[in-house]
């Protein structure tokens, strides 16, 4: 599958708030990094730095551009997370590395920690 | 010119410290957004923009990633600025939206505010 279409595929299940679906896409030694924080590295970590995300009603993230050379695919976006009946909205832009076997061996996003601090207070 | 090209040839400009040139390459009414800060709206707006920055003794954008899409050109970055005998490096991922006649007409990086403020201390 081309690698733009297994982020968009991604970015679906995230929008479905598919975890199980997303975390299938993972590479089992993924590094996701969101750069103001520390990186998580491999499936495990991702799935615990989630646990501690607060519970969410619903995700949206919406792509303003997406496109791809080869295996990366960067994208510019607005994540939406619906949190105790009301939208906090992150703006970003994010890069992933796609693996021959079709899964997301590295993200990074990059965004303002304090705006991120600020949506999710 | 293609898109990707005029980019490349503005972060050039940066790297020899030629605002000059690089102002050349901005459109009138560019759209210069650092995300975390006010968009600067016009050319005379980023100039005053950088008349605010400290002097810098050299520039390095380093350029992980760059690709194109249509007008569109996306990149993730290292922005290094070299102030007071050190070096100040800011991780980033900006777009640019190149016009039909080749300037830029908008440009936005994505980075956390706390580590440039960090590294401008």
């Amino acid at each position: 599958m081309e690698a733009e279409q297994v982020v968009r595929d991604f970015i679906a299940a995230w929008n479905r708030s598919d975890f199980d679906a997303a975390y299938a896409m993972m590479a089992d030694d993924i590094i996701w990094h969101n750069i103001p924080m520390e990186p998580a590295v491999g499936i495990d970590a991702c799935k615990a730095l989630m646990a501690n995300f607060p519970p969410t009603e619903a995700i949206d993230f919406e792509t303003h551009h997406i496109m791809a050379n080869g295996n990366i695919v960067m994208t510019e976006r607005t994540d939406r997370f619906l949190i105790a009946g009301r939208w906090r909205n992150i703006r970003l832009m994010g890069i992933f590395e796609v693996n021959p076997d079709g899964k997301i061996g590295k993200w990074r996003d990059y965004f303002d920690l304090l705006e991120f601090q600020r949506e999710f207070a």
